[in-house]
């Protein structure tokens, strides 16, 4: 059975740092509770991505936290990580499940209800939806609205994670729209002490999460 | 059992030309009688590697001709492609074979003595050895002596090809070296004629290769 926990799902960007204060930064991250996290590297050579994947591995596997792998799914298969992560300029869906087979989790980025619907069909255990804020993360990022987002959540079964600009300031706009977790980088990336960043994220959104059950019951 | 003739190894460069031009100098190739096809692209996304890799297939499977993708194990096994070719910075020969399987034509870029014995404990099907020549496709490449192309080819038992900047004019400088075939890029990519270009060089080779039976049955 595929089981993980998308409440507090941390996306790596290591362009800023050595590899030393990178890893660093990736423990101070599980030690701060994320509960998924997904490396993605876009300017390295194959044989430098998996050489950071292990490495990265190596903690994940500590803490006992799920290890996405970005785009390739040959670097996942490759060390044997729990999943991988694809975009719409990554392989489909369904070719990445026949490659890697029904246990690996797969989560795909859509940013419409076609795209949400498409990517279950083929096969995806979350979806990844945004971005909700813009992001220094992705320059070109496309906005999507949280009325689509909470349109997503509600024509599939999989869990969905808002991503884009999220901040333990900014969450509330989330609130009632039902998703499963929130996707950040530079939240965490940056933050001054990333374990304390991601420690207040999920409370805040876990408190959100509460206050959304609540109200819920009284409605 | 695993049977590939790589006398005339092409390997493209899709970067020039339209999709259209791209794919008929790839059948024109064909056509001329290249034994070998690798599809080697280094900026395109994954999506666009794979769509443009279940093109060239299309058209190698009509002409029989095994095709092997440069660097990514996911776009080979996602389209069922014969094989794989790993330069140094790609997955090691032995993660590529756990990968792809025994069936899999597994060949290794290396420049070295060491780097080829290495790659053929780990597994590799061929060989590939260069820089011979200066090359236009690759900017900062290395060269390697045709004593260093020698030197590989007696210390192992799978076939070796000689790479870069190799045209009908200066394959004589291969005599004698025992490599199993020649790998071009440019000789046939941006000829006039990529089907004239083919079989020139193919015999042009092939003659050569005769010449050094008969070189070496004399003695």
């Amino acid at each position: 059975m595929k089981c993980f926990d998308p409440t507090m799902y941390f996306i790596t960007d290591s362009t800023a740092y050595s590899e030393a204060a990178f890893l660093s930064r990736v423990e101070a991250a599980c030690q701060g509770g994320i509960t998924l996290l997904q490396l993605r590297e876009k300017t390295k050579t194959t044989r430098e991505y998996l050489a950071l994947a292990q490495k990265v591995q190596a903690i994940t596997k500590r803490y006992g936290i799920p290890l996405i792998i970005d785009d390739r799914v040959d670097i996942a298969l490759a060390i044997h990580a729990e999943g991988v992560h694809l975009g719409q300029s990554d392989l489909p869906v369904h070719t990445a499940r026949r490659l890697m087979g029904r246990d690996a989790i797969i989560g795909a980025t859509t940013k419409t209800v076609p795209q949400a619907l498409e990517a279950c069909e083929q096969g995806a255990d979350y979806l990844g939806v945004g971005a909700i804020f813009p992001t220094t993360t992705k320059v070109k990022t496309v906005l999507t609205s949280v009325d689509t987002l909470k349109a997503i959540v509600q024509s599939v079964s999989v869990p969905v994670n808002a991503i884009g600009g999220l901040q333990k300031e900014n969450i509330h706009v989330l609130k009632n729209s039902g998703i499963a977790g929130i996707c950040v980088v530079s939240a965490i990336m940056k933050a001054d002490d990333p374990c304390k960043a991601a420690q207040e994220l999920k409370e805040a959104f876990d408190a959100q999460q509460k206050e959304d059950r609540t109200h819920h019951c009284r409605q």
